[in-house]
């Protein structure tokens, strides 16, 4: 049993070290790329994918498995092995579910579908994308029906990437959050608008980058063990335990915008540095799901870094640095400014309640059209009215509308939308989890001190990697399953003292 | 057999493609990884590696590469199918010759050898570096066991990189230089040092850098097909014809270090990146030898960048970037100290004539190692008399000595150091066929135009990748087999004239 696994882990050490140069190559083609490699790269990545695949579904490590299943059953939960045993089977299934050839053409299919979106969206050309996203629909479908056991055909999607939520957790989740959200979002449109215009400006981009690469580091984001570089999408990658990556955008013309979005990327990158070093390089060594992972981000970014104890330190030092924004600008009204709601048309630069309301229309029409119900014709007027309904806004072109998510362009339809929600929700959960048990962790916060947060953090989430499934690994960690409480509690609190409500 | 052909390339283009892979994978560890990340990096490389052995030593290609031969030895020499064919079949057959278990202990153990050489060296340690290069050479004799049919153990290493030349034919080449050389080097010991103090002093390390990265836009090296980064040890890359990437080390104390160590790796740039695009993701797309890569970046270097119509051009406009250094410094006493010969005792810090007797000393000693007839425990010795009796200076301490280049402690022994001097001997014979061709050349670089001299090299050189074998190409290009006498000529007449002899 022993040399099993020995061999289970050499195997899938094996499938990651591939999977781990694939990501160096597209961290590579966001960075530092030359344009003219951008051809050969994606064929690099892509060969990169098969190769993966084909070790993923090989028949010796089917065999491997089906030996080692009955032990990894009898272990008790929370032991590494038995949830090696169990993750390694479950990603095995799912290589030898899906024939290559689908995954070929899906590959094939969304590189050319990317290409042609980055320019559709430019021209406002949903007409050219039609027959490319009724392509995918038909793709993604197929590669659906390949796992016959699932009620929707948009649970093996939401699977991938959130294990344990199905189309129908996930709306009854969203129906109850809608009912929560509406009201409170309407609340506050009633109110004045907070005054923003100090954080626009005559202000040095570099000041706030370097800003936000030592907050990076305040905050325990490791430098030896990871880089902080410009791109257009700040995302965050990880190549193993000794180096995750983030990225950034550069300023614009709005004070804050770089440095929000470095301290969300931080908030992926202490999960996945935080993660048990004896998992590293298995598939247990990282992240265990979208919503985990996107709660991590927003924790960091918004729970923590939107929030009044964080700038009674910081605030200070900001006007230092920007004096001529900030000089006469009291603490109170910035602080208002950066959690200014507003409904608003872009996902990405909604704030924090209407933020959910973006995504809930993305997950319904997903939804839909899964279920055959929406058709790609029917999409940019479905779109439009439900940000009417919504929202309160109508987008005046498809480029602020149905063209503006690059997820349906460059992946199958479904499973990575409900994430950004579920994170928001489990941001929440643990964060008042993690100040039940440590109750100075606000007043360690209004002193520049994160440890005890990120103490408690990685003792109950980031060392466990993906050693539990996540919704187990929410009730462990805060003593109740993911409920949406905490969050509404959150919310109203910050933004009933903010508007007054 | 046109389908055969077709699977042929894909096949090949596959392995490339895990090849292409692993070179982002080394390039990003040499010019961005965070330190945490090697241990990790070091196993991705290792695993694409074995990956594409195995994808390249694979039956399936084999049975394609039989049914092919016939119709490749029937196409006419320069025919890119019947190249393709040959060369597919010399690396396949060159994967089976070697054990899995031989490749796998070699990467292991120089992996090892690497880490231990950077302290070894940093402490002057040749002792515990013994009996892991007594390990090496074990191996390295091992692999050179796998290929009967040579006459010496040196020449399945050689053939490796420089297809067509053997121990024998390298050694007759050596002498041959050697005879001329060793009179020339000490005739200009006899004459006194020019003065190179104006080299040396206050000046901008981010001017010197930027006038390199200027210099390789004006070669002709394309930055959107490439970018240029820092590192310690300079080299070029390539991941495809569309992403060519150069390397400098930052400037030191002296003026020109990093200036040329840029136009150097533009020269190997400009190879890659003018190789047909109908050969690009082949085997067949990249530079053909060792020998002929490095003669293109010593051509740009030395024949173009240290030959006195380069200067004329660029000398006031380097006085202007640099006038507290070359404000009063003719260009004739500049020109003078760029061109500086002195017998010193470390490789890469040489002047062009004494180079190549640096070169020699390695690859006797490496001859011998491989033949059974030096120790390891001799080495150090050895090396210090042969640098006392070659270059007239013996090494006091083994870190300038044998501990300086990385090569036998990073790789097999063998196969690497023939090349330098080849490359030179090559760039010399080319450099005169295209100044025979386009006489107008010298005149031309002398205003600053470098594009008749590139075209003729992209015309005879370039633009045919791994076509003709390295020596072929030289005699197609010039019109003579590899011979002395164009290096010994430029040499003569460029340092004959410095020199006054």
């Amino acid at each position: 049993m022993k040399q099993a696994l020995l061999e289970l882990r050499a195997r899938l050490r094996e499938i990651n070290d591939v999977e781990s140069a694939a990501a160096v190559l597209e961290w590579d083609q966001s960075t530092y790329m030359p344009a003219g490699g951008a051809e050969a790269r994606a064929r690099h990545i892509s060969t990169l994918g098969r190769v993966a695949h084909d070790m993923r579904r090989s028949s010796a490590l089917g065999e491997l498995i089906d030996r080692l299943r009955g032990h990894g059953e009898s272990l008790p939960p929370g032991n590494p092995d038995g949830a090696l045993i169990r993750v390694a089977r479950r990603e095995h299934e799912r290589a030898t579910r899906v024939p290559s050839e689908l995954v070929a053409a899906i590959k094939g299919h969304v590189a050319e579908c990317f290409v042609t979106w980055t320019r559709a969206r430019a021209n406002d050309d949903f007409k050219t994308m039609r027959p490319l996203l009724e392509k995918t629909l038909e793709l993604t479908r197929r590669y659906s029906a390949c796992f016959t056991e699932h009620d929707h055909p948009a649970d093996p999607l939401i699977d991938l990437y959130d294990r344990g939520m199905t189309t129908e957790s996930v709306r009854a989740l969203f129906a109850e959050l809608r009912k929560e959200l509406v009201p409170l979002a309407s609340a506050i449109a009633e109110r004045p608008l907070p005054d923003d215009s100090m954080l626009r400006g005559d202000f040095s981009r570099d000041d706030e980058m370097e800003l936000g690469r030592e907050m990076a580091g305040r905050l325990g984001y490791d430098f030896a063990r990871g880089r902080l570089d410009l791109t257009h999408h700040p995302f965050m990658t990880r190549f193993s335990r000794g180096d995750v990556r983030i990225t950034t955008r550069p300023s614009k013309d709005k004070l804050g915008e770089a440095f929000f979005a470095t301290v969300h990327e931080s908030g992926h990158a202490l999960y996945e540095q935080g993660v048990d070093p004896e998992l590293d390089g298995l598939p247990l060594g990282g992240g265990v799901s979208a919503g985990v992972h996107e709660s991590q981000s927003r924790l960091w970014e918004n729970l923590v870094g939107r929030g009044r104890p964080f700038w009674q330190h910081m605030y200070p030092e900001l006007q230092r640095r920007f004096p001529a924004l900030l000089g006469g600008c009291s603490l109170d009204d910035f602080y208002h400014a950066i959690n200014r709601v507003e409904r608003s048309l872009v996902r990405v630069d909604a704030d924090e309640i209407t933020y959910n309301l973006h995504v809930m229309v993305r997950f319904d029409l997903e939804t839909q059209m899964l279920e055959g119900t929406l058709s790609i014709a029917d999409l940019p007027d479905a779109w439009n009215d439900r940000y009417e309904q919504d929202l309160g806004v109508r987008p005046p072109d498809d480029r602020v509308g149905v063209l503006q998510d690059v997820h349906w362009y460059v992946e199958k339809i479904g499973g990575l939308f409900q994430g950004y929600t579920l994170g928001n929700v489990m941001s929440a959960q643990f964060f008042a989890a993690a100040n039940r048990a440590r109750p100075d962790i606000p007043d360690r916060i209004a002193e520049g001190d994160f440890k005890p947060l990120r103490d408690w953090l990685t003792e109950n989430i980031y060392r466990h990697g993906g050693v539990y499934d996540p919704l187990d690994l929410v009730t462990r960690a805060t003593g109740s399953p993911l409920r949406i409480e905490p969050y509404m509690e959150y919310l109203r609190s910050k933004f009933g003292e903010l508007y007054r409500i």
